[in-house]
């Protein structure tokens, strides 16, 4: 199939297929059917096989889904089936909880963390070492990396971000509260956190 | 104004404007035009314009918005006018970030962390307390939260939420990957790492 085919609102729904088939795996589950996956997820059964159907899986009546082929194909989907390198640009608060998220698991497999710090440069944070920013080129050129983690202080956020696209790092995680703009043929997925907290007190707001 | 007017287009779009305008009072601007709030923003002027208008904020011709109004009217609206008071459940490496993140100073005062680990229990995080979570209850009751963050392990979240929700806490701050569900008249907002990292994954699939 063409991954250019996925619409976005199947696109939008992959990581959660990916999360509850990861759990089900763990769970040493064999198959599920559409009305289990259903339940769990709180999407309707039909929509469930409309979704699966689309990048041809199809359950067979009476048996359902095997996990580990469903897992194994939204993981191509997803291109997590082959290991992602990361590395993450500021050791503060964020950055330790990125390194420490127990990533590699999801096919994340953080390298190095990258500061300003001289306290941290050369400690290992959960066994990712921590190196000088100064050193992220040599680094980047040698070992390669497809995704950064932007994880500084918002002043630093913009100068990060172009600095590692400049040097062949193609997607942004970004953690701080700046909007940044990527390059042509680089992207930016935004972990707001600011925005999801004023989200979560407007509707709270709203609710009284 | 009424709250329940918000249209959800513009509901969505409040956080940020928020986030701008607080950049622009931390700069001391004292005012502010669409025009420049639109090439700030990435949003059109009459999108701004609009969007403004819906809560009775009308700019002058020629000298724009006031900043420091504007910031308070968003403020109102988005319930932050007033501290809010967090609890954070888990004071593991996401516990310890969010209580480090200096919400503080956007009106979102982190009382407490509660966590199992007696090796925590007692000490100070970022200067806030960790207490053990079988003091949860008293501890509510004493000092009330409206907002919990929940950052246990995945197995832990759902009993972390109900935990907090029947001790009267109205929001939750789900930072774990497991959809926790809102009882009435409580409400949930997520932050799932996961579920971002594999649609940066999808993105730069879809990209290659």
């Amino acid at each position: 199939m063409e991954n250019g085919c996925i619409s976005p609102a199947v696109a939008a729904r992959l990581p959660r297929y990916h999360r509850y088939l990861s759990a089900l795996l763990e769970n040493s589950a064999t198959r599920v059917s559409s009305n289990e996956l259903s339940s769990m997820m709180g999407v309707t059964a039909s929509q469930i096989r409309q979704d699966l159907a689309t990048f041809g899986a199809f359950g067979q009546q009476g048996y359902g889904y095997g996990v580990e082929y469903l897992h194994g194909e939204i993981s191509k989907i997803l291109g997590v089936d082959k290991p992602h390198r990361l590395v993450i640009i500021g050791a503060g608060n964020i950055g330790r909880a990125i390194a420490c998220h127990g990533l590699k698991k999801l096919g994340f497999d953080v390298k190095a963390l990258f500061d300003t710090d001289k306290k941290l440069i050369g400690t290992k944070i959960c066994g990712t070492p921590v190196y000088a920013v100064a050193s992220l080129s040599g680094y980047l050129k040698a070992l390669g990396a497809d995704i950064a983690v932007i994880a500084v202080p918002a002043a630093a956020a913009k100068s990060a971000a172009e600095l590692v696209f400049s040097l062949g790092v193609r997607a942004v995680w970004n953690f701080t509260n700046v909007d940044i703009d990527a390059p042509e043929g680089g992207l930016v997925e935004n972990v707001h956190l600011t925005d999801s907290i004023m989200t979560l007190a407007l509707r709270l707001n709203l609710l009284r």
